[in-house]
């Protein structure tokens, strides 16, 4: 019989390995690909600052506890950049899997409430929720922007595909960062 | 004059630097040492998952804000590891100053909170301080055992060391933890 202590700390260890899950993204001085244990931190520090500009009141506690954990599930599942959709089939399934297997690890009552709290981010339709996802697409578009286009020029995206992919999100849960962010894409594209 | 999100995102763009600083620390894997950004995602994770054993009432969401932030100041400062004593005698004024640098990049009442919530941090005294402190201490610790000495034994350290190091940090913050990490620690220099 394992303490409870021993299965949180058994769980801390087991998602170290969100460190080795290579996303797309570049990081800013473009010497390697972003993790996604480090992607969390930054998603994280956005929220933070970002705050104020959620369309609706938010728990910022709650948003950022679900920034942190919301990726956990590529350890057992790998992550799936936004502009390749081959493989995407049964990607859901898969990290429904992974949210079953890695929150059974916590003591019960804790992992059922944070089992919860990432369905919450999966499903999008909570305050929290939405904003959370906005910053999920910001981020690597800010990223992309910084490094001249980043998995935009990987993938061949276009502005509309842009607009398109990141828009719904982003507006859906921050339309004042949309504002900003439809700049910024304008003006990587005239410039690219 | 740039306007408020400018200054947000230019400062998220900045600590975006947080991902290539490098720490003693290996991952648990032991394929490469792990980076101060990734490292304050685990601490967040750990403040989620540990906060009941803290050995004063906290406030969660403060906790996990000081521990994405501690960090940033390392982007101007570098990492100092905890069994190498050279090189530490200016490191706090440096640090100082890193933050008077970071923290002025936002608009002036964001800035203002978040120096103080990191100053509150590296003071240790506060209730909130002195479990992020405790789980700072905890995370490499973990690391360490994980990876059969990791820092412990690049360092020669020794179980007197270890217990000295580490000890009043957990143990102020967290008498619970510390209570686990001994036994780990015992059982560590028992085979090593």
């Amino acid at each position: 019989m394992q303490t409870e202590i021993a299965k949180q700390l058994a769980f801390l260890k087991e998602i170290d390995q969100l460190k080795s899950v290579l996303r797309r993204s570049p990081l800013i001085d473009r010497s390697r690909r972003e993790n996604s244990a480090e992607h969390s931190w930054h998603l994280a520090m956005y929220a933070l600052i970002l705050a104020p500009y959620a369309n609706q009141p938010i728990q910022l506690g709650s948003v950022i506890q679900m920034l942190l954990l919301h990726d956990i599930v590529e350890i057992d599942a790998g992550d799936t950049p936004i502009h390749q959709a081959a493989g995407q089939s049964d990607q859901a399934e898969r990290e429904a899997a992974a949210a079953v297997r890695l929150f059974g690890m916590l003591p019960e009552a804790q992992g059922r409430d944070l089992h919860a709290l990432w369905t919450e981010f999966e499903a999008g339709t909570s305050a929290d929720a939405r904003f959370a996802k906005a910053l999920d697409r910001l981020q690597p578009l800010i990223q992309n922007v910084a490094t001249g286009g980043g998995t935009w020029n990987d993938f061949a995206v276009s502005y509309d595909q842009v607009v398109e992919r990141y828009g719904p999100a982003i507006e859906g849960g921050a339309a004042k960062l949309w504002d900003e962010a439809k700049d910024l894409i304008r003006e990587h594209f005239e410039k690219h």
